[in-house]
């Protein structure tokens, strides 16, 4: 077992981490901006490094300054936690050639899954559909005219090294295609400095479902269920659920034998999450994220499993603590990100509790949410036998959940759980768009 | 479903009982002593009714206050909750009488098991074995002698009516017999208005299990494990587990078998605890808990059931949500009771999160601990897969438990759970006797 990790990473997900670590007797060293000088993650870590001021691309995203935070503490390996560099093949890289380990995949990996043409076509190889679309890159106007009206409008135009919305274009008839085309080729160019472009068929209210994998490096791919992950705004997931309500049993089989097929195939290591959109019983490989998620508590829940746990014992040892064919799944889970819609200071904080109620956050009582970074404040996740006693358990852990000094999105959580769609079970990605007035009316 | 109940009680039993009943929609209606105005179970209720001053005695024990409490807000239902007049048959019957459900057993069913005699008669009726003993009650100094010389010293006298040490006396030789039993007969007298006593063998450092039941009233009776609470004080338990390491499946099942014919033949209704103790791999049945218990939560771990739903079904409704061939339990769980060393405010609470850890409490941040009652101020319960790993666990959550403006034992706590014959498994209820000066000592 490695004596010393450094999380190359701030805020929840930092605690998150530095709680398995103490419980696999890991000592944890975090690294923080001037401005997260007080954040939970400095004070429960064994050491602590300042590694610059705000915005993180003058701290958190400074490579080498991380990596130096970790050969001057000694640490043996490195956890890049979610968001900032955990996708960042050219860092995992450094941090290899640093004799140090990588909690992730190996960068050729994260490289070859982070393309997205090649990633559907990996995906295609394994038997996964994939969304109808261009087999690979689509540089002209006529290219891409020819393509979209052999797939039908609406199509969707996409930057292969894309992610977050960038170069991403929605094009609903041929005469808006060849001048979107060129936007999102910019788009793409200017953020990913990679112009290229595809083109997919776009669905207009498909289910956002995703599974969790581990994997040993060694062949050994454990699935731990399905997430649905449909109510988002902007592209911004806000409620996460385990399992999927659309999803059954034999599409979920179909899933997991490609995923599985596919994760052993890539000698993926660690935790990775595969995305698929979901259209009635169809559903389309959409993209692989080789990190772990924000949502991994619901799968924690209704596996019993620590992820990150596994995660690490993955990367630093080549082996984990679960058999794959054992797998046992029960109950349903439900997470509410927490978002600040101020930043400020947290002078009250009363946390919920009882029975399968969990609640991961960096707030504490005299905490200072800074207005540098991700507005996600805190995770309310909870479990229960069904779908319907998991929403009134959320109901009931919401209200008993008490932030004050800074204004949140509980009200607009307890909206959208309260609300008719949510709980028939029956909604797709454009379902908080609909209710979005409704949800953020004031009070 | 009814609509409102009342919890006769406090605390954290009190708020537990609220967080069901939001869950199951039904209203709740809080009792308070002046005391306790400002106590959480007061802000998380629906309605609230000030019943009197502390102590007890002037409040939560007036059982007339608490009958025109529940009848004047429109209860249907009072929930005794723990202690108080939880186990109390003539409260039960008072509460049947003005045409409200009692959330437990018939009180002909607390009564008979109230008594300890008839109880243990009972019990070996099923099956169970009982510590040797006398039959019945023993009232004469030359009959005791007989039986004391016929189980063999040392022995102790129990009072019938007993229960928290009183009218219990440990006997070590013949010389001493006569003069303990007048000493256990008047202090039973004075305590319980009863001064039958009797007499079994005393067992030096058995382990204290005990069996979660929940029973429909109608023969339905599901056996949620056991838990090993033998980690104790002066009889005050400290840290509770399920299942206990001195359990094998053979015992669990006979355990088990025994128990569930015991509580059907009782048409036993709600939850309730069938309690042993062990030696070795023979156990003998002690007594019965008519009423939920603190350390429940370390069952719903592991077997995923909510008992005090489960308990509130039962009772109102005759039905509970679990199938008993079907109780599927898994992983291990540990609660550790925080205690209040010293009453005061609350200046500062920050709880534990992450995997596996649940607290279950009354504080908050500005709360007052009045000096009046019991002094559990909270219960951190952790779940993981394997005993070992539920320590590291514990560990870890306590690390992160901070309680500032009263003094707890959780240092105390992180030393029991520390230490090699904790972690060895292998101790009976003389444990914390022997480690007392090193875990109590300052700082």
């Amino acid at each position: 077992m490695i004596k010393r990790l450094l999380i190359a990473n701030r805020g929840e997900i930092a605690v998150r981490i530095i709680r398995t670590c103490r419980e696999l007797g890991i000592e944890t060293v975090a690294v923080y901006s001037t401005a997260d000088e007080g954040n939970l993650h400095v004070r429960l870590a064994d050491q602590a490094v300042c590694i610059g001021p705000p915005p993180s691309a003058k701290s958190y995203l400074v490579r080498n300054n991380l990596i130096m935070a970790a050969v001057n503490t000694g640490c043996e390996a490195i956890h890049p936690g979610v968001g900032f560099l955990s996708e960042n093949a050219d860092f995992a890289r450094m941090v290899r050639d640093k004799g140090l380990i990588f909690i992730g995949p190996d960068p050729e990996v994260i490289e070859l899954l982070g393309d997205k043409v090649v990633a559907r076509s990996t995906a295609k190889k394994f038997g996964l559909p994939v969304t109808p679309g261009t087999e690979g890159a689509v540089s002209s106007g006529e290219a891409a005219e020819k393509a979209a009206k052999s797939l039908g409008f609406p199509v969707i135009i996409k930057a292969a090294a894309g992610g977050g919305g960038k170069g991403m274009r929605i094009v609903r008839s041929a005469d808006e295609l060849s001048e979107n085309l060129s936007i999102a080729s910019r788009e793409a160019e200017a953020n990913f400095a990679d112009g290229t472009v595809f083109i997919e068929r776009y669905l207009e209210n498909p289910r956002h479902v995703e599974l969790q994998i581990i994997a040993d490096g060694n062949g050994n791919v454990a699935v731990l269920g399905e997430r649905d992950c449909s109510v988002q705004k902007n592209h911004q997931k806000l409620i996460e659920e385990s399992p999927s309500p659309g999803v059954n049993p034999e599409m979920r089989k179909r899933m997991a034998r490609g995923a599985t097929k596919m994760f052993r195939e890539l000698k993926y290591r660690g935790a990775g999450t595969i995305e698929f959109l979901v259209e009635g019983e169809n559903f389309y490989f959409m993209e692989v994220n080789a990190r772990v998620q924000v949502e991994h508590p619901v799968s924690e829940f209704v596996s019993g499993v620590d992820i990150i746990r596994q995660q690490i014992l993955a990367c630093t040892e080549g082996r984990m603590e679960i058999d794959p064919a054992k797998v046992h799944l029960s109950g349903w889970s439900i997470e509410c990100r927490i978002n600040a819609l101020t930043p400020g200071t947290v002078t009250r904080l009363d946390v919920p509790g009882g029975p399968g109620v969990r609640f991961d956050s960096f707030l504490y009582t005299g905490c200072v949410v800074p207005p540098h970074y991700d507005s996600m404040v805190a995770k309310l996740i909870v479990h229960a036998p069904t779908r319907e006693r998991a929403i009134a358990r959320m109901e009931r852990a919401l209200h008993e959940l008490s932030i004050e000094g800074i204004k949140t999105n509980r009200d607009q959580q307890l909206r959208i759980i309260g609300h008719q769609i949510f709980r028939s079970g029956d909604f797709g990605t454009s379902y908080y768009a609909e209710i979005q007035k409704e949800v953020e009316r004031a009070g």
